[in-house]
């Protein structure tokens, strides 16, 4: 793919050249030179047929690796809103706009009960989103790979797992928050983060179900784990074999190594189920890498620039540095080696975009797309890996011509020189802006990424992932004959006795 | 494609089966039928690896015609919108959603004047976006295929025309609107419909231009023209060889057969360069397929469904009709054809959009989507025509779960009975709803339908069109040597005795 190849600086002169004589090459119309007095820059992102190069992009066959990557809250709108800002319109995103092979897919979750039970919920939450591709199926808006009745469903993660891949979790967010929560828990109520959590009802151990998130991320034993969310591990256990214990101190106990810090996390030279890897670098969410910014009522009149956030952690623990560490030990040069699935979430597109935070959403997205170019840089060396990049929902955010008259609103001087108006109308000042319901953009690189290409839904990426490891979803481990819930639903679950396949102690 | 084969009927039952049975096929877990116990509909649009049938769906070398199908505003936003309410939202749009090669293109225009003259203009309006693909260079929002320094540009349909294919040219809005304009007409202001528009200026016949966009229009003599705007050929010329003759006279003198309702249109059998065929159906724009509806402050709190508008004009002439009724036109058996070049534009999404009426726009994106299921059959019966289909730019209408405070909003009941809020965010009620600027989807099936994959800009259509169809753009018949505005700018122009090269009166 051309554009593919293309490498472009990351801010963009206006160049003076006339769009028509790139478009039509040697068969320029003599007259048509009066169109190149204009100085207009080259918007043209295709330089002939690319009908060869997307042909070619397409990989039949298996791949020994997947990395997932999703922007949590990037629809089409956030990533046009980022490239404005960041490279210029006519600029590229260097990993996310050059995926060779692109689509969208469908979103919606479905109603847990009443007369609505099982039928569309036209916006999901990142709960069911997430569940939708970890597990294959449509659950409701708070389900962490749960089915609408609550039964538990594996995950990919678990699966890959269970088929002798490594596997790793990383995210900008706590770790406990729903995206990365549902590759390796199962619990009814997404706030059940850890032991102290009142909504974990009956999934906490104590009411002999699988206990919180926390609890069975550990369970689940991962062999990377990337994020933040350190707080809910320094809650106690309060029922099971590990209870009085902190999470941290279980964790220990049971061989995981956790870092805190990049120079923790830089002394990590090995991860594996004897050794997992559980880096928590912040007691909640990461903070952004550009300093918030207040949509208001009028606002984009006055158009400002983004800045940098002082309270960013190291660069050596930005999404892209942990997608790259979180590689390194996942990848192996042994023979027999089996593969990686690895999920990676760049988390706060979606919770600056709640908060109508114009600059917060667009370094969170350049900060994915650094991640992207890593993934991306490995799959091109590698060539045996499957790249997935979208997002889980579409979000408020849009670019609008005229400041809007009632919705909160930012005005941004751009790469260009000129202003974006970002508007965000589905609430109002101090409330939560909402998810949308479009659906956005999929895009892939490698073995089995023509499946992004065309319509499909969220729950097909499931699919797609699983076909393109060849992976046995009936060697889940978890699928015990006669369990009530496969591999999850026994009380005492996560206990060092009963303790998953993977979890050696 | 599996999904471009697979038929749907319009609207679909909520199946009783697990989807993670259809995901995982054989390798399903045992113990996973728990989750079968859920019903919920079947969310999956792939059935297997679809590696090879994207790989099939793409067609090198060159095609014989172009269809080219324009959803005016018609984003993703717009398309799930109207997915979910006509077929819900496991649903397919039967045209829309099959074509089997997608991406995504950027929309900006450029400012015209002042300190940002060239930079980018994040939201584009209909005429520069149209400018765009019709001319493949950015232009400033009102342009209609002239750029920013009102120089007139070669569009696709006069080089396709020069080139000797046939060409049509139709739209449910007036013709003389911004997205049929831009490829018939080169004026500094959109607005100059007529010799009667005060907007033409200096493109005024009377002030030496080259005329109104109607008068241009029976100047370029595209083999088929059909939509609204009856009224401003009902005015009269104010200068030139046809000085006080109404256009429509001009017309008939100049050999055009003029037809204005369905009776007349079905006795048409042949349109060409000697009796071109102008169907003009409407004074202004068609009616819409959906009765209006106004969202209010609060007004999805109230669910509402979508009635036929008692006003619309007879099926004979729905966008669908019409696109069928020119491409048996303009395709032809004989040996040596050489092709054609049709546009099709579904104006009212973008109308109805603007007023935030959300049945309006769901009908129009129906209608538009029964006429890319006419081009589609032509397209594989035929085996050699290049079909894609898009938008000009995104626009307001979101999919919201709570209705917004002070957005204005309507709830409608879906085809999956349940009940989809819309919100209409970046105007007050009685405002215009803006347009956003949001990269939009564009898709393709056919040779060359490859080019529309990953990211381009809304200019590379020229260049994919040109190049799939093997147009010489220095064939154009208006590069007459020494014209200071190429084979347009001479006044004059459009009379009859300086007759653009088919206007063989």
């Amino acid at each position: 793919m051309t554009s593919f190849l293309a490498k472009r600086g990351t801010r963009r002169a206006v160049a003076i050249a006339a769009a028509t004589a790139i478009a039509t090459g040697t068969l320029l119309a003599a007259g048509a030179a009066v169109g190149q007095s204009a100085f207009v820059a080259d918007s043209h992102r295709l330089s002939g047929d690319q009908a060869g190069a997307v042909r070619q992009a397409i990989k039949g066959g298996k791949a020994k690796n997947v990395i997932l990557l999703i922007g949590d809250g990037m629809g089409d709108s956030e990533i046009t809103v980022a490239r404005n800002y960041q490279y210029g319109a006519a600029g590229r995103i260097p990993g996310i706009d050059a995926l060779p092979l692109t689509g969208s897919y469908t979103t919606y979750s479905v109603y847990k009960d009443g007369v609505n039970k099982g039928k569309p919920d036209y916006v999901t939450d990142s709960a069911a989103s997430g569940t939708g591709w970890a597990t294959g199926t449509k659950s409701y808006d708070g389900a962490i790979s749960v089915d609408i009745d609550g039964n538990p469903l594996p995950t990919l993660l678990e699966i890959a797992k269970a088929n002798g891949l490594r596997t790793g979790d990383v995210s900008t967010a706590e770790i406990q928050d729903a995206t990365p929560a549902v590759q390796v828990a199962h619990v009814g109520d997404r706030g059940c983060y850890g032991p102290d959590s009142a909504a974990c009802g009956a999934d906490a151990l104590a009411s002999g179900g699988r206990g919180s998130i926390s609890e069975q991320l550990l369970d689940t034993r991962a062999d990377v784990v990337l994020g933040g969310g350190l707080a809910s591990f320094q809650q106690t256990a309060k029922a099971g074999a590990w209870k009085g214990s902190t999470l941290l101190q279980q964790a220990t106990a049971r061989g995981y190594r956790i870092v805190t810090d990049a120079a923790g996390l830089a002394g990590v030279a090995k991860a594996d189920q004897t050794t997992p890897l559980l880096g928590l670098f912040a007691p909640g969410n990461f903070p952004t890498r550009y300093a918030a910014t207040t949509a208001t009522v009028g606002g984009a009149n006055t158009p400002i620039t983004c800045t940098a956030n002082p309270g960013r952690l190291s660069t050596k623990l930005s999404l892209a540095s942990l997608t790259t560490k979180a590689i390194d030990l996942l990848r192996s040069s042994k023979k027999n080696d089996k593969g990686f699935f690895l999920q990676v979430e760049g988390a706060s597109i979606d919770k600056r975009d709640h908060s109508a935070d114009a600059c917060g959403q667009i370094g969170e997205t350049i900060d994915l797309d650094e991640a992207v170019q890593a993934a991306l840089a490995f799959a091109k060396k590698d060539g045996n890996t499957l790249v997935l990049v979208t997002a889980d929902h579409a979000h408020t955010s849009q670019i609008v011509d005229s400041t809007p008259p009632t919705a909160l609103s930012t005005g941004l001087v751009t790469a260009d020189g000129t202003v974006m108006k970002v508007s965000y109308g589905t609430s109002a000042a101090g409330g939560s802006q909402q998810h949308t319901g479009a659906q956005v953009r999929i895009a892939g690189y490698g073995p089995g990424a023509a499946n992004v290409v065309g319509l499909t839904d969220q729950t097909d990426t499931f699919g797609t992932i699983v076909r393109t490891l060849g992976l046995r979803t009936d060697a889940s481990g978890h699928g015990t004959p006669g369990h009530g819930t496969p591999g999850h639903g026994a009380p005492g679950h996560g206990t060092p006795g009963h303790g998953q396949g993977g979890d050696r102690r």
